[in-house]
């Protein structure tokens, strides 16, 4: 790809560099921000265990961001979380796919995506940490919305890992125009352009329970186009 | 989780047995292919080295099903391939989000999503199998555009590495219903249920040389929907 999209800033970091269509990285936290704030899910890959040729894991796992750091939390229990807590090394992905980038051979056919990719290991979060994560998270969810359910309880606390890996050494990669067919091939009478897709809200489904509760406040949100 | 969504068979192998709410694992093909096939991205996680301690690396790529195997594809430079190709452990893994789910109490929100875990390493394709492979990607985006566009060329072909992974070592989790509250919360006066989300298709966005030409047949399906 020769079009370049404006990079902001430099790498934090020689692992964190984008390293394929370059011109696609970018760097800085509003960028990196929007692209984790838009998301409801990331995957992170780790070692299954510390031996060197360990298997690998690339699990997909509720995410948000609170404050300079993606959180993820999880049952004690789960593989994922005691690999993280004791410090595994991680890196976690984030991708929205935007569109099929179709041109006229079939080598420069494309997407149009926005990613992010963070290195790092995870922070175990304890105490007011704890609360303050899983504040975040269920005003990622739905704003407002957590004065109204039942706060978590001692048992469920304890039985919960937060984790947080710091945003700063992180990339972004960012593709989101037409194709570029080479040299002679532009003339070729083939549609060529943008097929895309669009994440969208549908239509709240209330439980049994709540199908004669008014959809509150906190959700009309969800109705918007 | 209480609710059981039935599972076909069982795991192949002790690695992709789903551990965490282990009723929504399942091992049947018809399964697994339809989650792999709605996709477009997989993330792959792999070890940057062999050594013990490695940085981990989740990268979002292209992928495609290629009759029994998972395939991606790159330039023989990328760092993705170049590990990949000399065999080393990987982990692919896809996700479909289809909704928050919203509990009445914090503990027992959750998501409805469709996601596949596959273990194993990814095999080079070579020759007829490239060839193949490469075509069932076209047929992916579009089935019928192959035979419009301009094929592949000897060096674009000698510049791609395509790769596949078995799927026979693969787990499908899926969650599909709705809120599950804790005895004691079913009465708390919350709203509670799910917030879907779908991927749509937007309408065909042609380039400039493409404004003059209808939408081909073989793109129609995307105006469906």
């Amino acid at each position: 790809m020769t079009d370049a999209a404006p990079t902001h800033t430099e790498p934090p970091s020689e692992r964190c560099r984008v390293r394929r269509a370059s011109e696609r990285g970018h760097y800085d936290r509003d960028t990196i921000d929007a692209i984790v704030d838009a998301a409801w899910v990331c995957h992170v890959a780790m070692a299954a265990s510390d031996t060197a040729d360990a298997d690998m894991l690339c699990l997909p796992t509720a995410s948000w961001r609170w404050g300079d750091a993606l959180c993820i939390h999880g049952s004690n229990g789960s593989r994922m979380m005691k690999r993280l807590a004791a410090g595994a090394p991680a890196c976690v992905s984030i991708t929205h796919l935007d569109g099929l980038v179709l041109a006229r051979s079939a080598f420069s056919h494309s997407m149009n995506f926005r990613s992010v990719v963070v290195h790092g290991r995870f922070d175990v979060l304890e105490g007011a940490d704890k609360l303050a994560a899983l504040d975040a998270l269920m005003d990622h969810i739905a704003p407002g919305r957590r004065v109204h359910v039942r706060a978590p309880d001692r048992n469920e606390l304890a039985a919960t890992t937060v984790l947080a890996i710091p945003l700063h050494e992180a990339s972004a990669k960012i593709r989101n125009w037409g194709p570029h067919d080479k040299e002679g091939d532009a003339e070729l009478p083939v549609w060529a352009g943008v097929l895309p897709l669009h994440s969208v809200r549908g239509r709240p489904q209330p439980d049994p329970g709540s199908e004669a509760l008014p959809l509150p406040a906190h959700l009309q949100h969800w109705l918007q186009p």
